[in-house]
């Protein structure tokens, strides 16, 4: 298998931490697209993914996978024992529900702030951010804002019970994990009386699949590229 | 189970197609969300789904499920024998991405477009559409001009082969099938020249799952009220 993506960047994170959880990282070929570059923009980057984004999984017949939620179930299931998607239908909805929730109210937010209300990842990007209209930033600034607020509900929650779905760690976890190191990185980090949530990150970031590898910090080497 | 969700409208379609195709339709006691009067953003209705949308499945024992896809999950796996949401590693893969492309690419921002870029559901809803902000129609209007951009892919992609995910009916083509509806509605209808998806449009139609039913048609009696 190969995977195209970019170390450090946000859904790939949530795929390496797959990787990990599974025991497949040996089976990987990675690709480095660079994001800096917009290489996720060009023609034979969009014949694999018409949406422009990493990661995507190539099989060794060429079968292309893209969006993090379709790579998870591809190789969750891969064993026939999933761990991560749910084992019955009741997990597979509570898991699919929290994962959803965890992009709608924070990751999918924190991606529009990063990329519209701040510098982002740079020029060679701005073709694709709306250049021409004014109020392209301020919707990004309100974008950060509901990220911000989406956070108390995950603390919350994360108050009454060890991980997102329940008792088990699973694809939404993975999902907010990757959210809260972006949001961080864009400058939106976990407000100090949300410590329900705080513990949980720092729970997450000791599981063997998440210690010392990718996703606990994003984008230093390209944000130094792009600052230097 | 219960259902809280609103015939007619766009999500609630989805779950309304999978409940034919699973033929579960006479095991489900369906709760009307008034939407004109936003039910859905009531204190209520969060409760049982934060992010104040509908549909929301209740189980017998008050498992609460909220996200389309979430209870796609469920009710297709229910009996052992998935046929909207893949069999195996490869077709939950395709099945997913296709889901998560159809949504991106045409349900959200056609979401977007009808609820910020057009009169929407009227003045209840407005303080939940950044009242505060006078860049917010604009945005609706990028959000529409972006759903009519996506519309081509499927158009491409369906005129090569049956369904979304190749050769079967899935999740992916009912989230592609209640996104056009609501499109239509929405002022954004299937422009001519794109014949394979308005072929396909024709097909789905035609199914079982869907014919006479929820889908087809949306909002009508919403719209009305609020024309009235």
């Amino acid at each position: 298998m190969k995977i195209y993506d970019r170390e450090g960047a946000p859904n790939p994170a949530r795929i390496r931490i797959v990787l990990a959880e599974k025991g497949l990282e040996d089976q990987v070929e990675f690709v480095s697209v660079d994001l800096i570059a917009a290489g996720q923009k060009q023609d034979s980057f969009l014949a694999m993914n018409p949406i422009g984004k990493i990661p995507v999984l190539e099989l060794d017949d060429g079968l292309l996978i893209s969006e993090s939620t379709a790579i998870t179930e591809y190789l969750d299931n891969l064993d026939g024992h999933p761990t991560l998607t749910g084992r019955n239908p009741r997990e597979k909805a509570v898991i699919h529900m929290m994962q959803r929730r965890a992009e709608m109210l924070l990751l999918e937010p924190v991606d529009d702030y990063f990329h519209y209300g701040t510098p982002g990842l740079g020029k060679a990007l701005r073709p694709w951010r709306m250049p021409d209209w004014s109020g392209a930033k301020e919707w990004g600034t309100r974008r950060g804002a509901q990220a911000v607020r989406g956070m108390p509900y995950f603390n919350d929650l994360l108050a009454k019970q060890p991980f997102l779905a329940g008792e088990a760690f699973s694809m939404a976890d993975i999902t907010l994990f990757a959210a809260l190191a972006f949001a961080e990185v864009s400058g939106l980090p976990i407000a100090k009386e949300l410590t329900a949530l705080a513990a949980w990150r720092s729970r997450v970031s000791d599981l063997p699949a998440v210690k010392n590898r990718s996703g606990q910090h994003l984008l230093p080497e390209d944000l130094a590229r792009l600052s230097a």
